[in-house]
């Protein structure tokens, strides 16, 4: 985690850019020339992606410290969708920017095995080794207990990533699991108590640990407790802006120390065009730094 | 559901076979032809795993209704690897076979309503709409409640596709979540209640709903109580074989009309030829017709 916490103290800024794009969200410009050279395709479609998801990036790598790219946005457009993420990736990290992925995975331990690999690993190829998609981070789904997620901790202590598991999720219904109470306290906080373990022997050199948690902004009460339990736990904030989190909200999900969660915005920043004006870049950057400003204040 | 039901009462087989391969599991002489091809590359191992998946269902298509590729084994080899799960998915269509992706996605509502265009329906791209991969089926993650699987389930009843929800899984640590006690009932149960929910208003002829669960052979206690519970609900069961679970356990998931499950095993079919030799359609049929007849036996 420390990787991820260094551009953070670094940019001055504890926040991450979703990238769930889809083609309602792209100026019809950016859409026309694609579709006018590969027609209404997946191709076309998913090269008019990588060209937003290109411009976003390029506003935003000086000030913002990571992006989000959410999975299913890809895998909506098929291979062509899967190419575009890789290469949204491999972008992302070459303008120095973290890449946490967004695909709430998780399985039997074998299949998390696969999955840990695709994603974090390497996959054997007879005496090769190659890497099939390179994020520094992805989310894990913990419905099937430890053996379940064990596999991604293993291979973030092999390759020297983090991993974010899913505790108290930003949904409507999110509760109606998560919220139950089991031997005095909620399904949240027996997660919470796994996710801890999980994370228990990789304490980096900032205090938190390669185990992330994923708590919603739009449950501050329950941020607030989950941050007591979990001070070496970092926490990935989705729910702030569009799904009506507040700075004061994700301010629970905060240390003392300033540090200790990152917080995402996916909607207000890529559609910041649309409702301010501008290009798409230009406005992303510009709502990229009030809501930077907005969240910094909140903590301080 | 209906469509499954008939191929399982024309096939008198209540199986599926598990397709999740990796390299492991073929045969060297299959791995070499491929990458004295295309060289020890994602595109090699790929190429060989589709010849495997290919001899697989040919060997199959006549005896068992349906397959269920595991998408984490084909993610693992990046986008080659996922070109191959899309050509296995049309391929076993086009041999008549059901086909359960078994990508256990979930997410908030809006981005499961990605993940369920991606697999059950279609994608907008301008003016057209396409089908971006092509299941029958796909497994679910309802760690986010219900407005996290509602998307599936409307994109079920558009599409004539299903869907099947985790709620007992077969590993040994499901328990940790799963069996945690609320309100006087384990979690799962607290699913099933949920899973029944979604299900009540698509019960077809043969009276079942679309949306199905996922239960694991290796809790058959578990999966009598389930059973009593949710009359109209199909059960995919994992676990026989490989993980476990004998003929009389997977018993427990079945109704009285004969009905009411679908049992999966992957290794003991994909791999019967290391155990049994002869060649991996050859001993896989085999092995497929072994289990059939112990299932057929134990549910009379």
């Amino acid at each position: 985690m420390d990787t991820l916490i260094e551009k953070i103290i670094e940019t001055g800024n504890p926040t991450v850019a979703g990238l769930d794009p889809k083609l309602d969200y792209l100026p019809e410009s950016m859409i026309k020339q694609s579709f006018d050279k590969y027609g209404e395709t997946f191709e076309g479609a998913a090269n008019a992606l990588f060209s937003f998801n290109k411009e976003l990036i390029d506003a935003l790598c000086d000030i913002v410290p990571a992006v989000k790219p959410q999975s299913a946005y890809y895998e909506m457009y098929g291979i062509e969708g899967l190419k575009c993420l890789k290469k949204t990736i491999e972008y992302a990290k070459s303008k120095g920017m973290y890449v946490i992925l967004d695909a709430k995975r998780g399985d039997i331990g074998a299949t998390s095995e696969a999955y840990a690999k695709a994603y974090l690993g390497k996959t054997d190829l007879g005496t090769e080794r190659e890497r099939a998609f390179e994020p520094d981070s992805m989310t894990v789904n913990p419905y099937l207990g430890t053996d379940g997620v064990k596999p991604f901790v293993d291979q973030c202590a092999a390759n020297r990533k983090s991993i974010f598991v899913l505790v108290k999720t930003s949904n409507k219904s999110s509760g109606e699991l998560q919220d139950l109470i089991s031997g005095g306290k909620p399904i949240y906080e027996h997660m919470a108590g796994l996710v801890k373990e999980w994370g228990i022997d990789s304490i980096g050199t900032h205090g938190y640990s390669r185990v992330g948690a994923v708590v919603g902004a739009t449950y501050p009460e329950q941020a607030e407790v989950l941050r007591g339990l979990m001070p070496h736990t970092y926490f990935l904030v989705p729910g702030y802006g569009a799904q009506g989190g507040r700075a004061e909200d994700v301010a629970k999900s905060f240390n003392g120390d300033g540090l200790g969660a990152i917080v995402n915005a996916s909607r207000s920043i890529m559609c910041a065009y649309k409702k301010n004006g501008g290009g798409v870049g230009e406005a992303a950057r510009a709502e990229a730094i009030r809501m930077r400003d907005d969240i910094v204040s909140a903590i301080k």
